[in-house]
């Protein structure tokens, strides 16, 4: 039997003909910043986005520690959603790498809006607060079930920041789900956040990386901080050409990962088994049982008909589309969640 | 006009038996362990609590800092109440000093029940995680308005910490406070606890200085970060002096605090622009005013009248009780509060 | 024209077998346990130098920041050669990553003496001190050109560790030649250290990854730490398959490597120009030039001839040999020197 | 038989006048900005050394600690004579608290060149390197045996470190000796640094308490970093009363420790058993004995005569002069070295 892989987007594996430009790809040593394919994805993804410069890192959760570090000195605090990747599921990180206390928002599915930042700032001159000096939103966000911004909330919150004299980060491990299906601009995002990471090993499909983007007086400073946290890989280029590759061929048919999602959110709601569904917004679907049937024991009633996810908590269930995920897989599972 | 000085009980000066003992103390230099009077104060401490050992700092910021170092590594996770004063007022010192990360509970008053703690810790298999370590419990809260914890509450913590490897440390700024009031003995807490910190420079009346306790073993790592913190004095028993005078005069007084924040409370009660008190327990009086009366304007006139006072936000204000606010005072406040 | 690289083994490129091995990998994700290759090479390379587990890195920087971190905490002392990479060349990583101080001793060629390491050991009951708590060896000592230890002083340090409570970890990233010039046995390093960072990029060839090796408990302490530093990969057996590959097939010929060194030694020790030749002993030759010579202007001469090196201060110059330095181009090399 | 202390100049007693200024001193909350002794102590500092601010704090470690957290950030590296208090006698806080390396220089006893200084500084592109950020000079040196700067090697060391972009801070625990030997001016001083700790606890006899000098927005950035540390205190004008008295009376009269300690140094000289005397500059006197005499036996014997002191490792023995050490004290002792 097949698995039918929903755990996560990050279990893609890299397909032949990425596997090929990969074989092809020029390399040198990045830590000399000589691996042409390496400079050339970083070229790629920064002008994708109408941002001065970029560099790789072997995983989203750098990127973002990287951005964390950059942006803040000891005490000070960062604003973001209760949900949060950075807060939740990178190892205390902010806190470990950075020194850098929590402000947290009670936001809608990881979304936070502007009044809800500009409560979280803290008064400057009171020395017994941490310092507000970064927001960082996720989009799309991952808790939140694959939930999207819209542009003219972040525009909001970007000047608030501005008037503020806070930096604005942005986890985009899923920023093309959004991108895709939003139909909104790569450069808008470019142009409002003052750092991005976007992930090349989610939706994407590459086995390894992830890129930060920023000017070019930031990237400098990643690329130290990327160092002390040994970042630096040497001929990077390999797994940088696979990055390369999913620019090209695996943004749009992210689309197709969202109609399958949606084929998948039908099913749930016809069962009724279900409570509710996360209306889906992208590639995640999160739903939450009854109470009278146990969560791990579906997972592992799943399990036996070949398919894989992961509970979330209270009653959820999580399911996440991806690039091995093909259209069949969907049918088969679509059809097993209808009689479940 | 002697001004009534409501801000907080961390205002008061020392009295003249209190200077005398001072001036009267020996003292050694107590880097080296020779200040006589240091030594008994630490002893005096510890012994009242039955724990251990004890160490003067200059702050309960201070001792709460180094109780939190000396229990936690870089990537633990303190559990704590969103109101605690170790979150809140210590200039984000969890993450600035111990890189170490927070999970706030939303308790009631600044207080966390055992199941909320219980829902607080992470998983120790979950790398994504940080790791709980660590339970900071305030008693009383002074957020929450000088509430109080029931023994059996902190019983019922300390027992869900021991079966998970957590340490519990309380912030007993105001203890001496909860003892008095709920005639609670000290040896039930240096019993519960891992580390206690004890301020001496707020209801208690000296001009500086907090304890903290626990055993010998944490009590010499304690040493060595206060060290690396600065916090070691030379001829510190100048001012321990005034910690055991306190400890010794200042303790059974704090009732009179009390009923005096008592008389307030009711004079608030009576006046109809008052939207609502926080039933008064210790020496804390928080009160939330009509929207259509502005609190920093209140703040004035009340400075007008000669009595000084903190808004606290949502149109609330605080008052604190202490040893500097006679009978007399309470009196005038009452009246005034009565018809303002 | 083709270049001769000997600036350093990192830049070598990886060969088609190698290649064909990345191509033919399983994988799996490794966040989650489940790349077969990268398990497999954890596996091999622990069971090489008898240790229990093994974690894969993106560069020998992390695995050496990663151990330091694992094993100390903040306010202790770090006691290393003061050419170390760990303190030269990691970004200032032990006191960024792990808050640790340094207390450099100054050995030969970048080896310390067990009688070094003894007189750098701080005593513990002075808490003006920072805490000695770990011993960083290196070898081959990349800054002393390429220096091996004897077998006999490292245990004389191992024994001096064990005495006072210390933690010993070997910076192995060329570890691999010298056990293949001194005929050493990699269970006898296993036996030794606390924890092994060896790296597959530097002479063995691979483009990406080192591993970290230690005991079970420690090594799941390392993923906790290696999550937080951004450093957990997702199909990182693509890239780990290379690691397997050169185990097995580029150990045995570092040999080569080392021939070619003493072949270049011996060409400079002929040039008159040459002042002194630090005597090789595996594959980094570093050689001072006379005073009239202008080292920079040196380096650009060479790089006309198709030779890439750089200066190391003070009129030093430093060859590197490796897998990509064939010996036609050492005969070139070796006749240019010649003549210079 | 009373006690003749020449341990260190941090063991003096407060004199009755001293206690008496203390007696007196009006108070406040110091943390709301309200004590009237401290603020005019800061001030009088501030204002003697022609600098914009000072800010009191509980020891000369926390001025220093402070100090350098304010001047760097995490991954900076700290320029310094290895022997400096700083990094000897400080529990690692440079690392601990900052997470700043050191680059540490062989000066010549305590005191550094700007040759010295010029060397240690990194290549600032080098992203292998933590990145040279400040420096620190020690004066007197206590380390040193209580050596002193000439004015014209910090002015190059100043011009230096403007050429570079660091900064430069004073660890002036014994400033006052210095001045007061060298008849300097406090204002070259505040003129060359951008930072001055000052402690009032040494020579100048207070019980307790130090103070950092520096700019405006430099002493705000210090008043956070000393609330994270702990380092607030509420009516701490009783301390610093005595600071304001030892500003006046106390610094003057260091000549005559000067004095005393040059009557001990010939005392040392006509004893055949002592090998060599660190020639006094100030208040230390730091001998080497003969190999055939023990170092602690000899301060036990000492001991026994009733003078304290400590050895300093390597056959040395460290005499501090102070306040509380008389001229028939310092009789006796010259007596007793004569022929012991």
């Amino acid at each position: 039997m097949e698995w039918i892989d929903l755990r996560s987007d990050t279990v893609t594996k890299p397909t032949k003909p990425m596997l090929e430009a990969m074989w092809q790809a020029p390399v040198g040593d990045d830590v000399f910043g000589e691996d042409p394919t390496v400079n050339k994805l970083e070229e790629t993804a920064a002008n994708m986005f109408g941002m001065e410069a970029g560099i790789f890192c072997p995983s989203g959760t750098m990127t973002n520690q990287i951005a964390i570090k950059m942006h803040t000195q000891p005490g000070d605090e960062v604003i973001c959603d209760e949900l949060s990747h950075v807060y939740q599921y990178e190892g205390g990180g902010i806190a470990f790498n950075s020194g850098a206390s929590v402000r947290l928002l009670q936001g809608n599915r990881g979304r936070v809006t502007v009044a809800q930042v500009a409560e979280g700032i803290n008064n400057r001159d009171d020395i017994h607060k941490a310092v507000s000096s970064l927001v960082v939103l996720e989009n799309t966000s991952n808790r939140g079930g694959g939930s999207c911004y819209e542009l003219a909330e972040i525009e909001a919150i970007k000047n608030l920041c501005k008037t503020n004299g806070l930096i604005l980060h942005l986890d985009g491990a899923r920023l093309f789900n959004a991108l895709v299906e939003k139909q909104q601009q790569a450069a808008d995002f470019g142009r409002l956040f003052d750092s991005i990471s976007i992930c090349l090993s989610k939706g994407l499909g590459t086995p390894v990386g992830s890129l930060l983007l920023g000017t070019k007086e930031k990237i400098k400073k990643a690329r130290r901080i990327r160092k002390a946290f040994g970042g630096g890989m040497r001929q990077a280029g390999i797994i940088a050409a696979a990055g390369l590759y999913a620019l090209e061929h695996h943004v749009n048919r992210l689309a197709t990962d969202h109609i399958h999602a949606k084929l998948i959110e039908a099913a749930l709601l016809s069962n009724p088994k279900v409570e509710t569904v996360l209306p889906v917004e992208t590639n995640i679907v999160i739903f939450k049982i009854k109470d009278d049937v146990n969560p791990e024991q579906l997972v592992l009633q799943l399990k036996e008909k070949g398919i894989l996810c992961f509970t979330m908590g209270k009653q959820q269930i999580r399911f996440v589309l991806h690039l091995d995920v093909s259209e069949a897989m969907v049918q088969r599972t679509v059809e097993l969640l209808q009689k479940i």
